[in-house]
C-alpha cells in the first residue's frame, strides 16, 4: 500500500496555495487546513497508510495542549488576546471532533513527533485564521510556529499530548474491564452451587464450585484494573514547558506551571509538571510501565480465554463443562459445528499486545541523550493496545460470558467418579491408605466412595459428611458455620 | 474505535435481502455481495477497525484459491461447467482488483479464518450469481458453501490463501530490498577512495574507506535477500485438499493435486502439496520461519539506520562524517535544525516488525491439536511486517541513501590525528613500543606520525609507505598489487 | 551438559539407604539429606545443570515457609511440639546458610515446583530427624509429607517461597540502584558548571550542563526504584493456606492467618493472606508486574549505558565529551585501545532481562485452570534478572561512573561553535532571521556569535547576556535570580 | 551471588607470579594458566557467576581456532616451528578436555569477547611455555599476544570460535531431535489403527487415527531438523583473517585462507572465508537466523507438549485419550496424583529459548559501525538454548513419549458418540440435512448413526460403509484400494 504515491489531500483539486519552508516553496491544496510541513511529512512517511486521525484521542489531546499553551501565553502577555482566542476556538472545535481528517501524517514517522506537532500547528493556525476572517495560509496574521507553537517544542508538546491521549484511552479500557468483571461476577453468582472438579497441571485435583472458578476471573480483572490505574497516574506527570531538551530555553519562567494548570482545567485531569524537566524530556518510563501493565492484562485475559475454550471443549469428546453461546456458524465444512470464536479473538488481541510491548521496549531502549526519537511508534503501539483490549473486553463480556451455561449433571457426575476425592480423606484415613484407595480406583474403575465403604475405612455417615459439597469446596466456610 | 456500532455496509440503505444460517434469519443490504455469515462476523469482531481488504494480497489470494478449487472440481466432474465458469469469472474480477471493498470482516477475528473464507465464499457466489443472471442471495442456483466451497474447508483454503498472499508480498519486499541494496552499492562506489577511521565498540580502531562501510550495508542486504528467498520457498508447500484436519475427508482423491496444479498455473508460482496433510494443517512452521527472517532483516536495517544517524551526528558537535539529505524542517523551535527522520522511521518499522515476531511466536505456540485457531493474527502481523519493511526500504533508498554526501576533509583529518594508526605500526615497531607511542599521543595530543618520526622509530619513507591509505584500508589488495 | 548421567550426590559412596514412593523403592546415598522424591526429580530433569541452590534466596525462603507452617501447626495443635521444634531448628539452620548443597533439583523442572517442595520437605525432615536423635530416612518418627508438609500443598508453599525469595532479592537490587544513583548524583554535582551541547535525534540542539545530563540519570534511577518498591509490595500478598487449589481443603480454618503471621515474624516482612485464595493460587500477576518493572529498569539502564558509550566515543574521532576510567586493555591487536567494557556488560544484562521478561510472559500466559505449572521458570528468570541487574548496578557505579572525567575545554569549544545557539536568539531576532543565521553558519563555517555581530543584529553586550552559560542551561533559575 | 568477591582461582594460595598490562602490575596465582588480562576481566565482570568453562564447546572451539592460527602462521613463516608446535600441543590438550577450569571469565562480559580471547591466549601460552620447559608467565619465550594471538584480533577469533561452538552444539541438538522424532514415529506405528476424534479449535471435528496424530509430531521434527541444518550451514562462513575490522590489517595476505583451511582439517567442518570481511566482522545475521530457527523448534516442541498434556488430561475428568508414564509422585498433598512433569519442563525450556531469542535480537540490533560489542550475550544465549533444547528432546523421548499408552476403548466410544460424524454424511445426505441431524443429536443426546437410520436417510449397509474407520481417517487410501 504505501511507499508509492501518497495522496495527501482528497479534499479538492480545485486550487492550491503556495507555502514555504526551509527547503523551498510547495503548493498545498487550497482547501487543506494543514500546510507545507505536513505535506512534506506525508511524502516522507508513506509507511503504514494509517494517519494520525486513526487515533482520535491523540488528535483531541494535541488540541487540548495547543489550547492550554495559547491560554498560558495570553496570561503571560506573550500572545495577544485576539490570536489566543482564535487559537482556543479552533482547538475547541477539534476537541469536539471537527477537522480530524486534516491530521494526515502517517502515525509511524521519523522526527520524534515533529511532524505531528507541525500538523497540529498548521491545522490550528489555519482554522484560527479563518475564524479571524483571514485566508488559510496567510500566516502574517497568525503563524503556526510563532503563535500556535509559541514557547513550545515538539519535545514537550508531543509527549504531553501522547500522555493525555493514553490517559483518555486508559479510562475507557478501565470501564470496559469493569463491564467484563461484572459479567464474570454475575456468572460466579449464578454458578455458586455448581460443584465440579478443580484441576492442577490439567490433572484432576480436588473439588470446587464453578462459581469459585468464575469469581477468580472477576478478581483478576479487579486487580489488573488497580494496576492500570496506578500506571495511568504516572501519565499525569508532564514535561510541558521544558521546550527542546528540558532546560526550558525560550519559555517564560512561569509558562510551565501556567500551561499545566490550563491543561488540567481543560481536561479535568490533574496534571503536574515533572520535577526534573531534562530527565522528563528523555524518559520513556511511564510508557514502558503502561505497556508492561497492558501486557499483564493481556496475559491474564488470554489465560482466562484459554480456560473458557478448554472448559467448553466438546461437545462430546471434551471436558464439556460449560457451553459458550453460539454467535456464528463454526465451519464451512462441518455441519452444526460451533467454535469459541470470541475467546479466540481475545487471545489474538493478547498476542498483539504482548508483541506491542516488545516494540515499545525496543523503541524506549533506543532513545539517545536528551530525547527519544521513537515516541511515535510507542504512542501508536500503546494506543492500539488500549483500543483493542477495550474492544476485546466488551466483546467478550457481551458476546460470550453473558451467555455461558453450565452442564451441571455432567459436572456432578465427574466429581462423584473422581479419584481426587481421596485427598479429602487424607486427614481421616491417612496419606498412605488414601494413596492405596486412589490407585485401586484408578486401576479398577471403581469409585473412591464405594471403595472406602467396601473396605470399611469409614462409616457411611462420616463419609457423607466428609464428601459434602460444602466441605469439599468451601471447607472453612463450612467449618465456621458448624 | 471498535466494540461499538460496526457499520457492515455503507453501500446502500436502499433495501435488504434476507439470508439464513444456523442461528436464524438476518437482513443483509441488498447491494452487498457478502452475506449472512459475513454479517455475523462483522458484528462479532469489532476489534481493530481494519478490514480484510486492507491486505489486497490476501483478497487476491483468496480469489485465486477459490478459482483453482472451482477449476479442479469441474475437472473432476464435481461442479457443472456453468457454475464453475461463473465462479472463475468472479474470481478473476476480484484478482483484477474489483469488489475488494466487500471483504469487510475485521482482519483480527476468531475462528481460524472461517469468517474470511465465508466472506470470500459469499462474495464469489453473489458475483457469480449476477454473472449467471440471478439475483444476489438466490443461492439455489449457486451456493457459497455447496458450490464455491465444494471439497474445501477453511482449514485448507485459508492457510493456502495466506501463504499465497505472503508470497506475493515477499516478492515485492525482495524487489524493494534490491533497490536499497543498489543505493548502498552506488554510494560504496562513490566513496571508494574516502579514507576514514573505522570504529569498534565506538572507539577509534583502524582506518578503512567509507566505500567499504557502505559496501557492507549492500552485502548485508544481499544476504538477507537470500534468506528471505529461502523462507519464501517454504510458503509454496500447501495443504489444499486436506479439508478439515488433513485427512481429506469429503474431498475427491485427486482433488489436492488437481487444485494445486491449477493454483500454480493461475499464479505462476510452483506450489506443491505437502507430504503429510495432517501435519501441514496444524503446522505454523513456515510462518514462524518467515517471521524470524523478517526480524533478521529488521535487525540489520535498524543497525544500518543507527549507523547512518551516528555517522551524520552533528553538524558541529558530532562525528559529522556524512550528511543525510534534508527532507523536512527538523524542529518547531530550533531554527535550521535538520534531523535524520528517514532512518528514524525505518528504525521504528524495525521495532514494529520485531514486536510482530513475538505476536507470531505466541500465536503459533498456542495452536492446539489438529489446527491453529490464531492464523488470522499471524497473517495480519506478517502482511504488515512485509508491507512496512518494503515501504521502509524504498523510502530509505529514495529519500536518504541516494542523497548522502561525505565530509571528506574532516574524515581525512581524523585519520591523520588518530591513535589507531599505531596498530598499523605494530608489526614494524612491536606491540610494546606501539602501545607507548599510542599512550604518549593520547596524553600529549601529538600525532602518532610525528611521534614515530621524532623518536626515530622509522624512516619517513618507511612510515609513509606503512600509512599509505591503500595499505591501511586494503592491505591485501595492495600486497597483491605490489 | 545435561540429559546424560546426572550425579545426584557427590557426598558419599560409603553407603545408601532405601526409600519408597508410589513408583517403588530406591537407594539414596546414606549421607544425603534429600530423599527419594528429590532423587527422582534429579533424574527427571537433567536440563540446565543449575540446581535450586544456585538461588540461595529461594532455599532460605523455602526454609522460612516450612518454619512458619510448623509453628502454625503447633499452635493449632496439629503437630506435636517436639516434632515442630525439630523442624523449626532445621529450618533455622538452612536459613543460616547450612545444607544449601542438598537442594539439588534442577531449577527448571516440571511439576509446578512440586520437586522443589519435596526437596525442601526431605532436607528439613532428615535434618530434624538427626536433631531428634534418629537416623536419616527413618520417617516413622518425622515424615516429610505428613509432618513437614502438614496442611500444605506445593501450590501454596512454592508460590509463597518464590514471593519471599523475590522480595529478598529485590531489596538488594534497591540498595544497588541507590549506590548507582548516588554515583551519578555525585558526578552531577562535580559537573554542575560544565557547559555542553545538548542533542536531540543525535543532532546538535541547545546547550545544557553535563551536570544536568548526569542528574537525569540519577533521577531516572530514583523513579525506577519507586516502581520497584511498588512491585515488591504485590509480592507480600500470599496464598499460604489455600492448599491444592485455593479452597483450603485439608488445612485448618485458622491455619492461613496463623502461618502468615509466623512468616511475617520470621522474615520481618509484613505478609498478608490474599482475599480470594482460588484466584491467588493461579494468578501470576505479581510476577508479571515485577518482570515488567525489571524490564523498565533494564531499558533505562541500557539507555544510560548507550549514552555513556556515545559520550566517550573517541578518543580522537568521536564525541569525546567524557572519559570512562580504563579497567582493562581493550584489544588484543590495537595498542593502547581502551573500551567501554563496563557499560557494555550492563547493556548485555539489560538484553538478558528483557528476554527473561518474554519468558515470564509466556510462562504466565500458559497457566491453565487452577494452577500455573510453569512457576519454576518464572522464578528462575526473575531471580536471575534481579541478581544480574544488581551486579550490573554495582559494577557500573564502582568500576565506571565513579571514575568518569569530563573534557571541559572540548565541550566549551563545541558550544561556542554550535549552530544550536541560534535557538536562543529566536525570541530576540525572530525565527526567520535566526534560521538565516543558522544556515549561513552551517554553509560558511562561521560561528553564530560572529555572524550576529557582523550583521549588527544585536549589540555585543546583549549577545553576551543571551549567550551567558546560565541563561542557556538554566534560563529559569537565572531569570528568578535576576 | 556476583558483584561481591570474585574468587578467580581456587587452585592454589601457595604462591603468585607478577604480570603486567597497560594498567600496571598484578599478582596472579602461580598455578594459574591464565594471566593478568584474565584476572582483570574476572574482577570487572562479577555478573552471572557462570564462567566460560560452563560452555565446553566454546572452550574447545577457542582452542581449535588458536591451533589453526598457529599452524597458519607457521606455514607462512610468521611463527617459528618450536613455538607453533607448543601452541598446537597446548590447544590439543584443551580440545581433549583439559584445562577447561582455567577459562574463568564470566560468560557475560563487556569488550566484544576480548576477555575470552585474552583468557584463551593466556592459557594456551602458559601451557605451551610449560611444554617448552619454561615457567608459566615467562612470556619472553612465548607471548600470549605476540605469538598465540599473532595475526589475530578478538574481532575475528571470537566470532569464529563462537560459530564453531554453535556448530558443535547444533550437531548434538540435531541428533537429539532425531531421537525424539524416532520416538514419535514408533508410537505412530503402534497407534496406526487407533481411531479417535480429531479436534479443531478444541471442538470435536472429524475422525482420524492416533497414529496420524503422532506421525505429525515426527514430521514436524523432521522439518525443523532441515531448518536447523540450513541455519547451521551459515555458521560455516567465518571472518578469520579480517583482524580488527575486516580489512585484514596486520594479517598476512594468505593468512585467512590458510587458517581457514587448517580449521577445517582440525574440526572436520568445511569452513569458508566470507567474501566481504568488513561486512562479516560486524554481521550478526547467522546468529539471528539460528536463534530464529531455535525459536521455531521451541514453538513446535511446546505445541506438541501442550497437546500431550491435553490428551492425557484426566484421569477421570479430562480427555483421557492417552496416558503418560508416571515418573514421580505428582503432589505433596493429593494421593495418587501423577502429573505431566516431562512435557511441562519442555514447555519451560521453550519459553526460555523464546526469551533468549529476544535477547539475541536486541544484542544484534545494538551493534554499531564495524563491530557488535554484544556477542558474548548472543553466544551465551544460543549455547544455552541449544543445550537445553537438546536436553528437552532427549528427556521427552526417553522419559515420556516412549512410555505413552492409548485408552483405545474410550477413544472408540467417543468416535461412536460424535456429532462430527455428520461431516462424513455431508456428500451423501447434503449439508442441510446433515446439519439438522447434528443439531438433533446434540439436543437429544442420540447418536448420529442411530438418527440417520431412524430417519431412513441411508441404508444400514451404506451407512456402515461410510462410517468405516478407514473411510473416515484415510478416505483417499481407502478410495485408492477400492
Amino acid at each position: 500500500m504505501p511507499a508509492s504515491a501518497p495522496a495527501p489531500d482528497p479534499l479538492t483539486t480545485a486550487g492550491t496555495r503556495s507555502e514555504h519552508d526551509l527547503l523551498g516553496d510547495r503548493d498545498v491544496p487550497a482547501a487543506a487546513y494543514y500546510g507545507v510541513h505536513t505535506l512534506r511529512a506525508v511524502e516522507n512517511f508513506p509507511i503504514t497508510g494509517t494517519p494520525i486521525s486513526a487515533h482520535p484521542d491523540l488528535v483531541t489531546a494535541l488540541a487540548a495542549v495547543k489550547q492550554a499553551a495559547a491560554q498560558a501565553n495570553r496570561d503571560l502577555g506573550l500572545l495577544d488576546a485576539a490570536k489566543a482566542d482564535a487559537i482556543v476556538a479552533a482547538c475547541e472545535e477539534i476537541r469536539a471532533g471537527r477537522l480530524h481528517d486534516q491530521f494526515v501524517v502517517d502515525v509511524v514517522q521519523g522526527g520524534a513527533g515533529t511532524s505531528t506537532n507541525m500538523n497540529a500547528n498548521e491545522v490550528v493556525a489555519n482554522r484560527a485564521l479563518e475564524l479571524l476572517g483571514h485566508a488559510k495560509g496567510d500566516y502574517r496574521h497568525l503563524h503556526p510556529l510563532e503563535d500556535v507553537n509559541a514557547g513550545q517544542s515538539t519535545n514537550d508538546v508531543y509527549p504531553t499530548a501522547v500522555r493525555l491521549s493514553l490517559h483518555l484511552a486508559a479510562a475507557r479500557l478501565l470501564d470496559a474491564m469493569a463491564v467484563l468483571r461484572d459479567a464474570f461476577a454475575a456468572k460466579a453468582g449464578e454458578f455458586a452451587d455448581v460443584l465440579k472438579m478443580g484441576r492442577t497441571q490439567l490433572q484432576d485435583a480436588v473439588p470446587m464450585t464453578l462459581g469459585q472458578e468464575f469469581a477468580a476471573y472477576a478478581v483478576m480483572l479487579d486487580e489488573d484494573r488497580a494496576r492500570l490505574d496506578e500506571a495511568t497516574a504516572l501519565l499525569r506527570e508532564i514535561n510541558l514547558g521544558g521546550t527542546a531538551i528540558g532546560t526550558g530555553l525560550n519559555a517564560h519562567p512561569r509558562y510551565a506551571a501556567t500551561a499545566c494548570g490550563h491543561l488540567g482545567r481543560i481536561t479535568g485531569i490533574p496534571f503536574t509538571v515533572a520535577g526534573d524537566l531534562v530527565e522528563a524530556t528523555q524518559d520513556m518510563g511511564a510508557f514502558v510501565q503502561l505497556s508492561g501493565v497492558l501486557k499483564r492484562i493481556a496475559v491474564k485475559l488470554s489465560k482466562t480465554c484459554n480456560d473458557l475454550r478448554l472448559l467448553s471443549c466438546g461437545p462430546r469428546a471434551g471436558l464439556a463443562e460449560i457451553n459458550l453461546p453460539p454467535v456464528q456458524a463454526g465451519s464451512s465444512i462441518m455441519p452444526g459445528k460451533v467454535n469459541p470464536v470470541i475467546p479466540e479473538v481475545v487471545n489474538q488481541i493478547a498476542y498483539e499486545v504482548i508483541g506491542n510491548d516488545v516494540t515499545v521496549t525496543m523503541a524506549a531502549e533506543s532513545g539517545q541523550l536528551q530525547l527519544n526519537a521513537f515516541e511515535p511508534v510507542i504512542a501508536h503501539s500503546l494506543l492500539k493496545s488500549l483500543a483493542h483490549l477495550r474492544a476485546g473486553c466488551l466483546t467478550l463480556a457481551e458476546r460470550c460470558v453473558g451467555g455461558i451455561t453450565a452442564n451441571r449433571e455432567h459436572l456432578a457426575r465427574l466429581v462423584g467418579q473422581s479419584i481426587g476425592l481421596a485427598t479429602a480423606l487424607n486427614p481421616h484415613i491417612g496419606y498412605e491408605q488414601a494413596t492405596a484407595v486412589a490407585q485401586e480406583a484408578l486401576t479398577t474403575g471403581a469409585s473412591v466412595h464405594d471403595l472406602v465403604l467396601a473396605k470399611g475405612l469409614l462409616t457411611p455417615e462420616r463419609l457423607q459428611e466428609i464428601l459434602h459439597p460444602d466441605n469439599l469446596a468451601r471447607p472453612h466456610a463450612r467449618a465456621a458455620a458448624v
